[in-house]
């Protein structure tokens, strides 16, 4: 239930094509819809533009299909992020028309296609590695509707490999700089481009890399002006928070 | 020497107006001018949109003075961070025209007024004692012309305080939320606006806040999607982060 | 063995109902009992009101066993608290009566119902997956005689899931806040009721959430004064603690 | 203004004693007075049964000055923590009445005696040099209305010195236990008492001590079920914990 | 080849019983016996008091293998800590006479029974789950040939279940106390006894525990004089030193 | 009050040389006298075999006074450590024979002079820095009767230093090892001798060595079998543990 | 592609024994080679002296072999390192000609013998268990043509094992010294030789050891001047970095 | 005395010019000087190719002193680093001719000029404020006899800064990559340039770059095969490792 289509509906009851009574329907689940164990934040959509996206790694199967069956019911795409690709594998089977991406771990079912949004991002990464994190943010600004270009493997220790991407990064609107080791690379691009630089550190490492600090770490202390940090392999926290800044653009 | 006074010279070369000789001798310091000890970055202007800023704290008063000077020499505005105030007070008496804002700990020199660019930030911090980093940010903001409103000691114990500025958080462009202590604010603030928001973890706190630590990891593990961080106490961060994200506007 | 049970019984001997020789047999467990490898403390009900209850996650299936006949034989009903589902099965098929709870990972065998008492606490969580350590406490709580309601997924993102739950939270004695993630819940709730708030962090998070830790510190340095704090994943020291303080109920 | 004065103003004018424009005059601060750098929340008596309490440490001394007048001017008593000596002499200096208690760093003003409320508190600690922070917690407890006995230098490594205290500590309703060091001392507290059971660690200690988080990490890992655990120094934080159980008594 | 055969073959030469062909053959592995991956210390009995003692856990079965027949070889009794089931299966099949014994996680070869030494070990748990860490210990001291006396389950939210063991502990020489959870019982173990006290952490325990430093750190900063510390789970080292200290009483 | 003055007392008693009142008298202070800031265990003497010592740092001036006549007063020799030379110049001031050694940082009272026990301790550091620590060890050891021998400044890096002292080493009962930096000096000592090996980590050095860790992690997981651990810089406890030791010597 | 390779293709341009168009085809590669998921910089080893190693273990067997195909196509010879073993016997089936050793869990495809360089290495091991780190850096050296001596299992604990070595390291251009435990085995080889020492902490050991965090901190803090540390288990950069050096023997 | 100092003494005495009771006298400090809480180790020189140097930071001013006392009595150069400005006044008072520079905060005594060797060290900074520890490192070089170039302030946010150097870079033998904040510089430094690499993290920076910690994470993280890593601030390190290395030129 995003802004254009709650729109939509009150003009279809203005214009009497909806009845009150179907519009009440249609609206039952605002704010939110108790499902026991969780509560479905269906009106997220009006209120920070972007549907409500389900953290799939903690979550058993049961709990999945629940929340995918209430908000495919209210009419929304769904989007489900860290799944393991078994427990992805039950839920496609139990959610008729629910797919799996297995670079991205998401599992995801679009009843219509993304709405398009102005905006173009750019997702870096530093290593080959680091794809699995690139492709969860390149995948959720596929779905809410963004334009992505995509760079791989650009890391710091070869810096040609990355300045030879300069022109993509300085026509983008926002770029998503994703590192593992020791993350690096956002601090360089920060220095080459004038638009956001969203840093997102990876789990790829070993020693005293330990488990994406280090190159978190990194990325808070950088001495690059306005870079901005989201959580270790969090993908998607880059990807809502690109989208929050293209909203800006018209 | 930022874009527009860059282009202004040289259309004055096509016109006759300034001498080549002279416009080599204004252009002389790109892309860096080497001072030794430091290599002052003149041409971060035109690449990054915003002057170079000086990080006041770990610099001596020598070096930040001769600093300032190359920098005024070249015709920029001057803007020095984290200067604590017996320093604060050598340095202006050395820097003609150098003022110093208590508050924000911040020594500048505004040779013209700040080119006023486009979008709207909401500056709010959990406490009264967050106020000096959310100073900075709004200080570093003005300065590079950008309009702010500052909502103070609004954290999350007394909610009603927050919720009272949901209006103001609404039509800002981008927010800045800046807490210590435990740091909850960005995630409750991320929850009530689809804009930008920028998280700036402060060192206010003690025992288990591990001088900033815990604010910290509140905010890059938060469960409002979509919210960025900077580093502890890193007001400057904030904003510049903020103007970068401001440019979209146009 | 607990103070009711102990009364009844120097009753029946004053009375002649039991003989000495078989009351001194009752009692011989005092004030505990030594297995070898464990000491069973049949008299902890009589000091702390409350059974001794056995951490199950590092015992093996034998010791788990003969632990918990041993407090059967006492008279006494059994809590074993987090066992996992293979382990559970094991110990059910060797204690006759006990059963498994596989929402809070709890085995326990009831004698007798227990002894309803006074006081009424909320159970809130953040997300959906804290549910297992809030049902841990739930649990614990019923099978200590105290009444118990249940809101899950209330977390801070949607801020009108929580706010919703205000009448309830009001009405209870003590509100167990259980969240993983950033751990925000506590520092709102602890702002939104007079009662205590006993605050749970959990270990669903990833990245700087550091296995709990992130939350932990956020409870720990949280601006809502008088807010307590149990260790990661502790849902039955909350209970514990819960229970302690409704003996002040009378 | 909390809720005895609440009602008793209300019913002044229900009586013709107070006009209503007096009323509304004495009410205007609610829910809270904005001095700008602060929102003083006056309702927070009313909402949570203590007055708001000021944390002093990280303020300057004209916030302090500014807030206190506020609160004074509500006709709230005032209540003040963590003040050095000399900000202290400073405060007290420029609100009359004002008295500074240095055991427990506190600044405070009683404008009348405190309503006395049911419940006794022990505040035990384990060494000497804990006592600042027990006193902290004493003193808040006595300037909120509760009774308390202090029972200092208790530590574990002299077991006679803590168990001739078991009968003060049985007729205690809460144990606030507070240790540096290893902070051993609330899990040896917990086995013997039936009541609820605040552990506060202290940073009194040295090494791998690493200002309080060895006895924080014990507390929070105590094999004592239900003990309850407060940030490190916390003594506030403990005696607020207090009160709010202590409401349960009646 | 400890101190008594040294001496003994010398002897046999001096007397003719042994030629001197053969005693150089016998002594051939002094100072160590080069493996190409390991360097066996056969001379450690002689200049320690001890056999080499095998770190089982980070080798291979080949390697613990290879080694093992070298000691043998020497007519040097076996010890192997730290083996895990069926590591040590594959051990035992492939070294004639060499058992394992499951609760110490210890793989022996007694070629003769080890010489009894004087003093006696006391050997406390605080609870049933550190018993593997106490066992490894006991079982190293026991083939060392030491006394040792065990009292498990002694954890100090029982304080009577230690008390009674305070006649026990008088009349030892040395008490390693090993305890995970919180660690507290060396403090409360150091402040009953005048004989060296030996702490050992372990790793039961969970959340804020992690993995041990939460007990070690406690230990560490114990307010009891004089007790010693070892590293978590180590009580092989527990039981090292307590040999070298047993060596005093001659 | 230790052992042998309590034996003579009562023997006084026993021939009337002592009358039954006064005798009482002396007595009053057992087990400890409340000076209701502290509890001065004045019967540790008799339990532990060691006087009770002060820890000084923490405490005030008037505390330490306090203390300090309460211990004179009963004739036991007084020990205060971790006193600052401004804070010991006070104290002696006020408590008359009290002197201050000012490289062990220790104020000391000999009422008597310190009964000979049996036993040598070798105290050694790797670099001279860790000087203060060990003369902390070394004046406690030679105020409570042992005999001591030192050896500075024989770090690894040189290790012809170290390897010179191997007869002294060897014919020590106790090795006190301390070193900051890195801390290898107690693994390389604990090859060389038989005897218990006490490591002391010392807060010497900077960077990665965060104030001690680095050499405490050295010293814990050391490969050398039985060295024993106690916190940084605490010269203190490593002396304790030491005459825990020695009283195996008879 | 080499720098003699380089040399010897354009030296056959130049005389007419290979087409323009065969050596641009040949170096069409340079810079890099664009996989999409990775970029090859197969012109490493004309700006470092070495070829492109590939990190294996955060890779798919798919992202390895595609990438080894590349660098086979460009006549280079392939290394990847930290290859699990059932990963690599998928990688050795659809590489020709590569094969697998357990020992350094290297992957290599030697299509010509790697051009012999000056200098020796020396490759010390503290422990049995720190072989395949050492094994990695030996195979990496072997690989890129250097001379190498093994001597293993010299820990500290045993001083003697290291001591005998004394001749090797001293006649040894490099010397890499490799250690988990505490570490300590640099420091001392750093005072033994006056060459460069690389030291390489290892994972292997428990508890206090975090991992490799403790003989980590141990060589950074070392007290031997000089010595140089990379990241935990990197055996790869040791030879690395060795590489590197021996490059001056000219 | 080095290896030339001494040849040439025996070289006197072999000719007469020198008796043999004054050479002996000359070499009595070998292998070190016995100052009782220092062993000065004068055959350093002999062994390792460098003088010992002194770190002055934790020696009080006569420690200092009296080392360099011995030092210059036995006609060597003298060194010591981290000395404060106002430590550095006394010692310089009390040893003629010592001098001391402010910038790398080094004492030294250059009885003769230092011998020069062969090699060019590049010392570079990413930060004006990592100067002092650049200092350090070229000071300590220089006093060896080495050849350094200083390039500063050339952090990879101005990559230009940094690119501009590549000459100086390449044609260097060792650099030494000197970074506070995020500690970026040294990655970027090893994709340049094929000779070693020392990578010296700084404690310039606040909030997550936790003392240096961030940096030092930064650098042994790596993704720059073979680049070095020495301690936090350590300048001197980095010199030692180079002038290690550069032995290796012959």
């Amino acid at each position: 239930m995003d802004a254009a289509r709650l729109r939509s509906l009150l003009e279809d009851v203005a214009r009497g094509a909806v009845s009150a009574h179907d519009a009440a329907e249609a609206l039952r689940g605002l704010p939110y819809e108790d499902l026991g164990f969780a509560r479905v934040d269906h009106h997220r959509a009006l209120r920070q533009g972007v549907p409500e996206v389900v953290l799939g790694e903690p979550k058993t199967v049961d709990q999945i299909v629940a929340i995918a069956q209430a908000i495919v019911a209210r009419g929304d795409n769904l989007l489900v992020t860290r799944v393991a690709a078994d427990k992805a594998r039950d839920v496609c089977a139990r959610v008729p028309g629910a797919r799996y991406d297995e670079a991205s771990r998401i599992v995801s079912l679009e009843l219509a296609p993304p709405q398009a949004r102005g905006g173009r991002v750019a997702v870096v990464t530093a290593g080959t590695s680091d794809i699995p994190v690139a492709e969860e943010a390149a995948e959720v600004l596929r779905l809410t509707g963004h334009e992505v270009v995509r760079r791989y493997d650009c890391g710091v220790a070869g810096l040609h490999r990355l300045l030879d991407q300069r022109e993509v990064l300085a026509s983008s609107d926002v770029v998503i700089a994703i590192a593992g080791m020791e993350g690096a690379l956002p601090s360089v691009v920060g220095g080459l481009v004038a638009c956001p630089v969203i840093a997102v550190p990876t789990s790829v490492g070993y020693g005293a890399h330990l488990g994406g600090l280090a190159p978190l770490m990194t990325m808070l202390t950088t001495c690059s002006a306005g870079v901005l940090v989201v959580n270790i392999d969090n993908g998607f926290g880059a990807a809502m928070a690109a989208a929050r800044i293209l909203r800006l653009k018209g």
